[in-house]
């Protein structure tokens, strides 16, 4: 039986899962902490897919998801957040000349949209704009069955695009990002910002400070708790606007940890795209979702990355 | 011999244009106002393409450019501007039928990105990012060898991107696009507004005002007109840093006439970028260049709209 090897680096965690190439649940899986032990992360990983090799049949290939930006047409990891030991680090080579077997890597938002398309909320669409709202705001991009990537493979960066030239700092250090004004750390920094200005909040005993919290004042009525969730979805009612005119998908999958604020978030941002579309075409029909994947999103995208990558291979003319 | 027909829906004009199959150099070129004599536009259509149709030989197809939204797949015009009766026009199918043979419509920007791709200043590339700057601002972008279209038709309208949610209001009504910051008329606008505040310019005597008087004045040194493509260029820079963010390409071709005032606009829209970028590998090998096909771009992309399609039909297998 041929498997396929999927690898998720997380931001504290790395995962591995044999897929067999028949189904779509993992023959195994296994999770490690980046750090466990007095191992290299790049140890903890070769562990993490010698414990999922399946004993049996042989592994086409190994996908791997990398937060951050990485160089997927080399298999480069460029830099990625948690890991700073791994800067131009040639991951997919490496793991190839490891396991003997062909190896690649890409984006995690982008196999994130990858394995949506392919396996979960967004079948059977044809262009699909796919958003993480997490600790950072990624995307994926599907463009007529094909995954967006760009000439460097950087394409989609969709929480590093201006919203507001005068808003707050980016995680990245540029002013005015999506990601600055709608991820989970915005949202607790405005309110955080608001609390010190004098305005009163449920929120203001809490040590610390998390966008699932100050959704739980929100919904117990807290102020500036619901405040703060109508600032992040009207920016990102804007941004979603924009990101219509410029790919006018048929399906918006919004996944990470701060779309399952639902409506506190989504109300306010349907309202501010309603206003924001400059012709009601791009509205009819489209479709606005949840993603459906979870947490698997990421290793469903690296199994449909190999899966794509070897269909490629096959078609290839002989050398 | 076999050729295509070409036409390019302008403000106002039509332009037609025979192109044999096996050259670049069309055998016969038509131009009419679109009003002209007391007939419609269509009838000037007609008319236009039946000036251009060669005497020997045999037409494959139409091609059309028309400003505005339309649906390609459909052959349908939504609006356009200029030409306030072509609404929900299905102008593809009208013409197949006058001239018994397939014809095809897209938007005009997106076949001025196409024609500067297949025969202009993007050859080589496979990730476009076309930017024409004019009275509006319209956008093209080819991504992995082909035209970004959208699941309406719609894709690629970077001129309604929001850069700016508190600037001026666009010709489309929303506030903020782009195009009503850094397009011709925005960068007229703005130098009114500030004269109108009491700033002094040179610019104060004259009745009509135009971007290209403008950039006039800047070069022969007003300050106000300096400051008017400073700040025209400063929110280009912005908005092209986002573009790469989202689309990743390896050049950037800058069309339309303010483009022409070349540095003036194209100097602190540079300046801007380099700032707004975030992250260096997006700058490596691009180019950011200035169109080279003129007034022929929209022809020349529809002719190649209809090669195209005639390929993808060539692929198809039989029903």
């Amino acid at each position: 039986m041929n498997h396929i090897i999927a690898v998720d680096i997380g931001g504290t965690h790395l995962r591995a899962a044999a897929y067999p190439l028949s189904s779509l649940e993992p023959l195994q899986h296994y999770r490690i902490k980046t750090y466990q032990g007095k191992r290299t992360p790049q140890q903890n990983l070769l562990q993490a897919i010698r414990s999922v090799w399946p004993p049996q049949g042989s592994v086409l290939g190994i996908g791997v998801a990398v937060p951050g930006p990485v160089d997927p047409y080399q298999g480069w990891v460029l830099s990625t957040p948690n890991i700073p030991e791994w800067r131009n680090l040639p991951l997919a080579q490496w793991l190839s000349e490891q396991f003997q077997c062909p190896a690649w890597i890409e984006n995690d938002a982008n196999l994130a949209a990858l394995g949506e398309w392919r396996y979960g909320a967004a079948q059977g669409h044809h262009d699909v704009l796919y958003l993480t709202i997490s600790t950072g705001i990624g995307g994926g991009v599907i463009i007529a069955d094909r995954l967006l990537r760009g000439a460097h493979g950087m394409a989609a960066e969709l929480g590093h695009v201006t919203v507001w030239p005068e808003g707050p700092l980016c995680s990245c250090g540029l002013p005015g990002h999506l990601e600055a004004i709608a991820s989970g750390p915005a949202i607790v920094r405005y309110v955080r910002e608001q609390m010190s200005g004098g305005v009163s909040s449920s929120l203001a005993k809490a040590p610390l400070l998390s966008a699932d919290q100050v959704a739980q004042a929100a919904r117990q009525g807290d102020v500036l708790a619901s405040q703060a969730f109508q600032r992040a979805g009207k920016y990102l009612g804007i941004a979603l606007a924009s990101f219509l005119h410029i790919f006018d998908p048929s399906i918006v999958v919004l996944g990470g940890g701060v779309s399952q604020s639902g409506d506190l978030l989504f109300q306010p941002m349907k309202e501010q795209l309603r206003q924001s579309v400059f012709h009601p075409r791009y509205l009819e029909r489209l479709q606005i979702v949840t993603a459906s994947l979870g947490d698997s999103a990421g290793l469903m995208g690296a199994r449909a990355l190999v899966e794509d990558q070897l269909h490629l291979q096959k078609n290839r003319p002989d050398p």
